[in-house]
C-alpha cells in the first residue's frame, strides 16, 4: 500500500502526516521543537522518518514559508520566524542517508493544492492567516508559480498607500494589517497591554475590549481589500481561508464574503465563494502528501512510457 | 491566400486590418462612425466586408470593449461610451447573409494577445489606457479568462480606499484616475478650464501647467499602484502598455518600471519589465487576426481528426 509523508513546517512546529489522496490522512501529529536552527530541524525530522517506518512511504512532500524555487523545490525566501531558513535545498532538510524523492512547496500553495482536490477544476486562491499572511493559487489543477517563482504574494499587495510599516520594508501591505504579527505590532504601536496576549484569548476579549476589536476588524477590512483586488483581475471560484489563525475564527469569513461582494463589479460579484479551509490546520500536510503522490504516479507513467 | 480579418471596435471608430501572424498586416485602416447605433454600427461592418471582398478572407476575429462571455463570444459588459452595444452575439454584428466564423474578444486581450506572440511562452499582462483601462493577460499563450469570464479588470481594482468616485459605483478605481475619462473628471471636479480640452494638447501642456501635470502624474501613480500588486499575485515576464492615450506618451514607461519596482519585494523586482505595445494602435487588429487564424487551424485539425 503506498502511502505518503506530508511535513507542514510552521514557526513554532511541524505538523506531518501520512496518507494518500484515496484514503486521507492515516496519521497526523505535531511536533514542537524549541532550538531554532537547521541542525535541530534535522533532529525532528529524523524523528519523523524513524516514526513513520511502519507505513511504506514512497516520499515526502515539504510545506515550507518563503519562495521556493520551481523545479527543483530549493528554499529561497526569507522569513523572519526562521531566520536561518534560506538558501536550502531539499536534501538539506533530510538526515543523510535518506533516498526518499523530496518535493518542497509553498506551505499557502500546498495548502491551496489540498482544498482544491474538493473542488476539482475549480479556480481556487488560498490564504493561510498566521504569522504571515500566505497565499496560493490553483488553476486547472496546477499550483499557479507565475514567471518566476514569485507569485501569490498577497500578502504584500499594499492596500493603504502610506499605511502602517511592514516588515518587508513596504508600507500599507495586507501583513501588516491582517497577520498575527501584523496585529502584534499594531497594538504594540498604540502601547497596547494586549500586544503580547496568547491569539485565543486576545480573540476572546475583543467582544470586551472595543481597541481589540478595532484593530482585528481593520485586520479583516484590509484583507477583505486586497481579495476583492484580487478577484479583479484573477476571477477565481474559490477564496479558501486557512491557517492557524483562521482555526481560532479571527476572521468572519461569511462578513468577509458580503464584504467582498461589495467591492466588486455588480455583475461580478456573485460569483465568488468564500470558505473556511476543510481541511482546517491539516491542510498544509495533506497538500504534501498530494504533491509527492502526484509526482510519484507522474514519474511512474514516464518510466513506462520511456520503456 | 488564407487571411483574417481584425476588427477593433473603439469609442469612436473601427480599425481594422487583413493579414496573418506570418505575413502580418496586409491593409490597415480606420473607419470612424458618429452616430452610435447597432445599426450604424452594422452599416461600417458592410463597408468593411464589401472591401474585403479582393482578399481570400477565412473568418473575422473581433475586438469589443465589455465583458465577453466565453466560448461564444457574446458581448455582456456594459460600457458608458456605447451604451447600446451590450448583449450582443457575434452573429448580430455583421449583415444578414455573412458566412464566414466569428470571434469576439476582449478588445484589452486581443492586445495582450497579439503582444505576447511577439514574447513567446512569456507571462504577459496587456494595458490599454484610452477612455477606460484596458486589462488582458496572456499565460502559456493562452488568454487567461478566470473562472466566469470577469478576469483582468484591472480598471476596477482600488488603490485608494475612499478615494475619487468611479463610474463602477466604487471609489478609488485606478480608472478613476489613471483613465482619460477619469482625468477629465477630476479636472472637472476641480473647475479646471483644461478639462475639456483634446488630450494630445492636455498632454502637451503639462510641462508649463502645474496642475495638469499633477493630475497626470497622479494617474501615472495610481497605474504603478495597482500594477505593482498586480505583478506581487501574478508574477508576470512583461507589462505591456498599449492603447490610444500611450500612443500620445501619458505615461513614462521607464518611470513606471522604476517605481513598480520600488514597490516589489527585493527579491522580485528586477524580474518585471515594463514596455511599450510594440504593434502600437494596432495591437488590437493584429490581435483579432491571431485569434480568428488560431481557431481557423484548430478547427481544420479536429475536422481532419475526426476522419
Amino acid at each position: 500500500m503506498n502511502l505518503f509523508l506530508g511535513i507542514d513546517i510552521g514557526g513554532s512546529s511541524f505538523k506531518y502526516g501520512i496518507g494518500d489522496s484515496k484514503r486521507g490522512l492515516q496519521h497526523f501529529a505535531i511536533k514542537r521543537f524549541t532550538e531554532k536552527s537547521l541542525e535541530a530541524f534535522q533532529l525532528v525530522m529524523r524523528e519523523i522518518l524513524d516514526e513513520s517506518q511502519q507505513w511504506d512511504i514512497q516520499g515526502i512532500g515539504i510545506g515550507s514559508p518563503g519562495t521556493i524555487s520551481q523545479p527543483g523545490g530549493k528554499i529561497l525566501g526569507t522569513n523572519p520566524n526562521l531566520p536561518f531558513f534560506s538558501d536550502i535545498s531539499p536534501a538539506e532538510l533530510v538526515p543523510q542517508g535518506v533516498t526518499l524523492p523530496i518535493y518542497v512547496e509553498n506551505d499557502a500553495n500546498l495548502m491551496t493544492l489540498a482544498e482544491s482536490t474538493l473542488r476539482p477544476g475549480k479556480l481556487c486562491i488560498g490564504l493561510t492567516v498566521g504569522s504571515g499572511i500566505g497565499c496560493g493559487i490553483v488553476y486547472h489543477d496546477q499550483i499557479f508559480h507565475g514567471a518566476h517563482g514569485y507569485a501569490a504574494e498577497l500578502g504584500h499587495s499594499i492596500v493603504y498607500p502610506a499605511g502602517d510599516a511592514c516588515n518587508c520594508g513596504q508600507q500599507g501591505c495586507v501583513e501588516a494589517y491582517s497577520s498575527v504579527d501584523g496585529i502584534r505590532r499594531r497594538l504594540q504601536r498604540k502601547n497596547s497591554p494586549y500586544a503580547g496576549m496568547a491569539l485565543p484569548n486576545l480573540i476572546a476579549l475583543r467582544n470586551r475590549i472595543p481597541e481589540l476589536d478595532i484593530i482585528l476588524r481593520e485586520g479583516e477590512d484590509a484583507l477583505i481589500r486586497a481579495l476583492a483586488n484580487l478577484c479583479v483581475v484573477m476571477d477565481p471560484d474559490y477564496l479558501i481561508l486557512g491557517g492557524g489563525a483562521m482555526d481560532l475564527y479571527i476572521y468572519d469569513v461569511n462578513r468577509m464574503q458580503i464584504q467582498i461582494q461589495h467591492l466588486l463589479p455588480e455583475a461580478h460579484a456573485n460569483s465568488i465563494k468564500c470558505e473556511i479551509a476543510s481541511y482546517g490546520n491539516r491542510a498544509g500536510v495533506m497538500g504534501g502528501i498530494i504533491l509527492c503522490e502526484r509526482n510519484h504516479y507522474r514519474n511512474e507513467t514516464c518510466i513506462q512510457k520511456d520503456n
